[in-house]
């Protein structure tokens, strides 16, 4: 690519990109809990736009990210968003990250870093620590409950579906 | 507590798991993509029960813990599980353990560890690595797009609660 047609390249890239960062904001601002906004875009549409749900829902795991996904999916009737982007105000909390990978979006724009919500005592540090300890040491208590009936169900499932 | 009220207490504990744990695999038995289930308990009590949803709903992210969680937000009204006990037929994972967190759940109970779900092709493994991994070296691509307008969304929100 020549300079001038990079540069062309880039100036469009960065339009699009702020256009619809500017998008996912927008959707923050109606936000009931904290301001979380955040958009899916497939071949240059929004298929999805939403905004935190937690409050006017009464459930802790509706955050703009998941609230976006599930929508995205079902309006294309597909489980996979391979070859979508995600605009989101602010960069993914470790529930959400985790959404994405499942979800097979491919590339993620933030507005505010993870830092930045700690203006509005958002925190979201603590679980990611979490996660990332021993289970023994972890808050939550984890305990195994071993039992053969599931190993069956998982066998049986397998030998179902192969 | 005497010898033979602990012992007495331990029965009864473990029964009442075993009971729980034996209704999160009945669920799992109905899931339609992989054999996944989970309830909670809140004093004593059943207030959800669920499956995987994936394929049903076309949906990767609603998982049964997820599910359960959203379920048992709407029964009782409210957005914390605090005092309540989750029984999944698998190790949670990190989407779920995270939504665990955010829901305060006490305490976790599972029948299938991580490890034994690769039976039936089922890893999340990856994910748990990526998360640990810094941002640069993820599969998924995270750009961070500074913009003040986010900001002032955030102060304008703390502004508006306090």
């Amino acid at each position: 690519m020549g300079d001038i047609n990079k540069e062309y390249y880039n100036l469009k890239f960065n339009k699009l990109n702020k256009y619809y960062i500017n998008k996912a904001i927008e959707q923050s601002s109606n936000s009931d809990r904290g301001s979380f906004g955040a958009i899916i875009v497939k071949d240059n549409k929004i298929i999805s736009k939403c905004n935190n749900k937690v409050t006017s829902l009464n459930v802790p795991i509706t955050h703009a990210v998941i609230v976006a996904i599930r929508n995205a999916c079902e309006k294309i009737g597909n489980y996979s968003l391979e070859g979508c982007t995600l605009y989101t105000s602010r960069e993914p909390c470790s529930m959400c990250l985790s959404a994405i990978y499942w979800s097979r979006i491919n590339i993620v724009y933030y507005a505010n870093a993870r830092e930045d919500a700690s203006l509005i005592d958002f925190d979201d540090k603590e679980i990611y620590e979490e996660l990332f300890k021993k289970k023994d040491d972890r808050k939550i208590k984890m305990h195994h409950l071993y039992n053969n009936t599931i190993i069956d169900t998982f066998v049986m499932w397998k030998n179902k579906i192969h």
